[in-house]
């Protein structure tokens, strides 16, 4: 199973509307040249280029809701009708309850769409992996989120434990938190990912091309 | 001033997608040929049609958030630079807290959109128009909602005096709640309104077009 | 095998933009609604809708040229690649010579791109149908196009001839010219048609909802 | 004035559907930086890129026809519709007659469109610049094209007596052919160009970012 690099744009300016897709379309150039895998997740107002990309759109967040009465939330059943293929859930900026976690999941799982769900804590992803199973849990330890630190650089054992704790349940595991250059991404994958969830290393920088292809490297 | 006519999609399934769009061209078809205002608000994974309808598209919701750190938030930025025009705000099933309105409607303004807030009973309408001045309010008694009992014809005092606590701030009123036939449209502008705010008779219908022109010829 | 109705756009100004995707919108109402198949032929600045819609899009012409020098031209790859199912080829209006129409059906069939060659006679269907062999061979009689006369009704017999002449190398045959009314379907369809090939009756009504459900009518 | 650098994509694989987006938004973001003015021309297929580009989009080849019976041509009308600003007409690769020049350009101005006549001699060019006044003509020696050689390092003569011809009537004149280097730009605009016309040099290479910056730089 090859590695997967999953990108958050979050909100930031450079990774909105057409910005968002030229940036996409760097980081599908890469995946092709590099043979790598990849997962791009624009805001919610950008889930067209979906329709465009040769690799997954993901959302950035999913509500445990059918079709019917819900102002203004996302249903899974809208992204799958507009192509997309999957959506982070309970992202650290973008916190739910753990009931809602699971109802959104084997929603999820109904229409056929992949589910990254974030843990800040291995104790979470242990608790999230064992009741859930959702297909991937991305950890991102709180005290390092948008630190700049590597997750893998200064938490060996987090990374490892957490690695352990999730691919026990069958859960892939995606190394988060500071990943912000190639050696982040070599070391997660060597204490145990089976990827990497990366935001304003590739979405909110002046040269995305140069991280984006460091990190393609890092996976050979 | 024209009179203006918001359709809310909600995340109903003959209204998402493809579908959507259909329907928003029935309802492009009608305004263009009864000379009539109308707005859609189709839900946020579908809301590429901006760029390809004549009438304006507005968004369900929207965070009180600017570009950077909101994964899986909705910012007035992301709705302007791609083609959407402006948003519900506080939609009864989508409440937010007070201030949070106020943020949004002051972010909304910053970027040129239009914000219409929703609120519950006429005492919420008027502090919101007095205090925050949103472009629109949209009026829909809690108890009426999703009844299919029209505001306008049960409760033709609720309406007129929200008509005038509103308009008193220099908003503009929308009558929500059971607008469901042409002569709830008639008898909302008779007592006061500057248009409405409707769901399911038009996004969920099986004959949508035929509702679409009799809302449209209520108007004249 | 199902019958196929295939709708030409031309380049009518109510089947241009968006209204053209509304048009495409209704057609695919009606085609699921009564398990009939249909193909739209919108113009090519329009082949947009081809991500948005659920029945095939096809192109109204396609040059016999590999990605390349090519300034202007439409190539199968260019289809292809923006989710265009096949091709009108040698329509009455846009007439190439018969070399022509072979390279631009093997290029189609290179790229699994489904071809329909239009012929003006019984003895060019027939030539094309043994030399050529595309998907489909549509026939109109010259005399008869843009006369709101039906092939089927007034030339019975050219229709037989040329079905029989068509099938007889396993090519697909559609009957064009005058279709109008479902019961020039329902007509063509016992004289041997495997479909129509339609243009001014759906593309430039202005009540073509109607008309669609005539001709899916006439199928059952 | 600013100069213009319009870009042919022709059918370059690499300049196709989703890489083509990919190209212009690279074109854009240099266009951005360097305050300069770029026009991208993508294949037909692909002009659904125009409503996602902030700089303008124009077509490789449109015909001269209103919108009605013309199965498989591009309408001026269309183009418009979908928010394309203009378009090449007469490219040496799909040259028309001078009387379909005339009626194009025609067409075009009712549209508010761009036009950009092309022509492989000075002969030719004052012809166009005289009889038709399209909005812009761009000179490529047909012995040129394709080659690599500059038409302005080699031929600055030709370059200085097109450009006297076009603009003693008021039209504005690119240099085209062999335009690969920056170098070569900078030398057309001081031979008298208001632009160039490139394709190959950019549309066809594996490093186009580095060519468009380069391109930016020479006009600075």
């Amino acid at each position: 199973m090859k590695p997967l690099i999953v990108v958050n744009f979050k909100t930031y300016e450079r990774a909105t509307g057409r910005k968002a897709f030229g940036l996409a379309r760097k980081i599908a150039e890469v995946a092709k040249q590099s043979k790598t895998k990849w997962a791009v997740c624009p805001q919610h107002a950008d889930l067209w280029m979906a329709r465009y990309l040769e690799i997954p759109v993901f959302a950035q967040h999913v509500d445990a809701c059918e079709p019917g009465r819900n102002t203004g939330f996302v249903t899974p059943y809208s992204l799958k009708i507009n192509k997309v293929k999957g959506s982070l859930i309970n992202h650290s900026e973008h916190r739910i309850a753990f009931k809602e976690i699971k109802s959104a999941v084997n929603l999820m799982r109904k229409y056929n769409l992949t589910s990254i769900v974030c843990a800040n804590s291995v104790r979470e992803a242990r608790r999230i992996a064992k009741e859930i199973k959702p297909d991937y849990i991305a950890v991102e330890p709180t005290e390092l989120i948008g630190t700049g630190i590597s997750v893998s650089e200064t938490k060996p054992k987090i990374v490892a434990s957490a690695a352990k704790a999730v691919k026990k349940y069958g859960v892939k595991f995606l190394c988060g938190a500071g990943i912000s250059k190639g050696s982040d991404v070599k070391r997660a994958m060597e204490l145990g990912a089976d990827g990497v969830l990366v935001a304003s290393a590739i979405a909110n920088s002046s040269t995305p091309k140069k991280i984006i292809k460091e990190f393609a490297n890092a996976l050979r």
